[in-house]
């Protein structure tokens, strides 16, 4: 079974347009802030600002120039940081290399970091507290079990890859759901036995078509989460989607898969941030 | 080979304290900090104060009774963060259940949290960032391999227990060394054949003797977390020793295993938490 990424935006869609009317009018904001013009990042942003209009929050972009300094940038962060009209903040990455991306994340308030990238949210990420923002795309996969009726709990579960903004922490999120993970990466010495073992393989490999059959149990779940070019420049994911998609028993495809739902994920955290900011105004 | 805690304490005994004499005089402190009676804080902080002093570090009790009030524990733990003359804090737990122990963790100042607690240093370990501080126990861990020769890099590593202050921290440094983590706990499935599976075991799941030959391939290694009673009242870890020593290449007992090195590894961190600190006075 081929699970999209539009199908599952689809239901969260219209759960979110009937939240947004019980804010009386109010439409959070998403600050987008962006320095330089990484490719990843203007598709990500444009397809983004599309989706979150068409949902009905507000989008502000705060973009800069790539040879923008440390001080000046950091200024301009503060005051987004700071502007009371903004409800959640996207930091577009990678930052050009002048810029301290750390030390930038480490400015972002909690309550308005959507994508997870704060301090205090990591650690809320990593301890199983689920009152903070998990990073966006790793919350998409666990988004896309839900909506397969997939439970995780004592279930196999592969992952490929160990970035922050995925691999670690989906498996804090997938541990916090019973699930027993393996986090294999470049140096795992047999990443195709232990994914062939497993229930669920989730691919954050950052690889093309990495992963093909030989990776798959008869009826595995599949989750891609790669977004890459193929030999013909071709968008596709870190699975090899034709092998495996007849040995799976739950596949999402690229493109159309977990991206788009990370997009929905974004704009539902959009929204919980307002909602919070405004629970704490009115308290 | 059987590897104790006391053999790898004594090599990290002297040089701590070559390091000792180049802070001109200076001796870092610690304060630790216990609010109530709880019997293995009592045990931990008896046994930890008398090989800090071993060392030749101060450690400064600061105990309060178990009913005391949130908002006087508040300010006096405050009172502790501050004081200049404290290098680095020790909080026992459990706190008694009148005190918020995660908003406590979330004052202690980074630079003085040698066991990790705070956000910050949640964060920093869960991003593999090794300029903050990790859990004594999770690093201990990592103290046994690389004083017994063994590269955890490319290796299976089975963790049972999945705790914030061992199991997933142990599971982010161990990653960060290159090793293949699976992560067990009472929701797994066939946690004997993911050991059995595994050329390292580490078991930190807090149940006596768990852990017996089934469970372990001829030759790993295992290092044992636990510290629990026996049937009998004595003191055992989660691996049940005699049943595993033959089978295993590396072991480590309990008592004289991972505890005793977890206390010398608090023992650095106060160490590096006191050069730190005089760094930062005198730039």
């Amino acid at each position: 079974m081929i699970i999209t990424g539009s199908e599952i935006t689809a239901a969260m869609d219209g759960r979110l347009k009937d939240e947004l009317r019980t804010l009386n009018g109010h439409v959070p904001q998403l600050a987008v802030v962006r320095a330089g013009k990484d490719a990843g990042s203007l598709a990500y942003e444009s397809s983004m600002m599309k989706r979150l209009s068409v949902i009905g929050l507000k989008v502000r972009p705060y973009t800069f120039a790539g040879d923008i300094s440390g001080a000046e940038f950091g200024k301009a962060f503060a005051a987004i940081n700071q502007d009371p009209s903004i409800d959640g903040i996207l930091l577009l990455r990678p930052l050009p290399a002048q810029l301290d991306e750390k030390a930038v994340c480490g400015l972002i308030d909690p309550v308005k970091d959507v994508d997870g990238l704060s301090p205090v949210n990591m650690a809320k990420v990593f301890m199983g507290d689920e009152s903070g923002f998990a990073p966006c795309t790793a919350e998409a996969v666990m988004e896309v079990l839900r909506w397969a009726g997939i439970n995780p709990a004592g279930k196999r579960v592969a992952i490929i890859g160990r970035s922050t903004l995925v691999g670690r922490p989906l498996a804090m999120l997938l541990l916090r759901q019973n699930a027993t993970i393996t986090v294999c990466h470049t140096q795992t010495a047999d990443v195709e036995k232990i994914c062939r073992n497993s229930e669920i393989v989730i691919a954050a490999a950052g690889r093309a078509k990495l992963v093909n059959k030989k990776f798959i149990a008869e009826g595995a779940v599949v989750i891609d989460v790669g977004i890459n070019a193929d030999q013909a420049g071709n968008l596709c994911g870190d699975v090899d989607f034709a092998d495996v998609v007849e040995k799976s028993s739950f596949i999402t495809p690229v493109p159309d898969g977990v991206g788009t739902v990370t997009i929905t994920v974004l704009a539902r955290h959009v929204m919980r941030a307002a909602v919070c900011r405004r629970r704490a105004f009115s308290a």
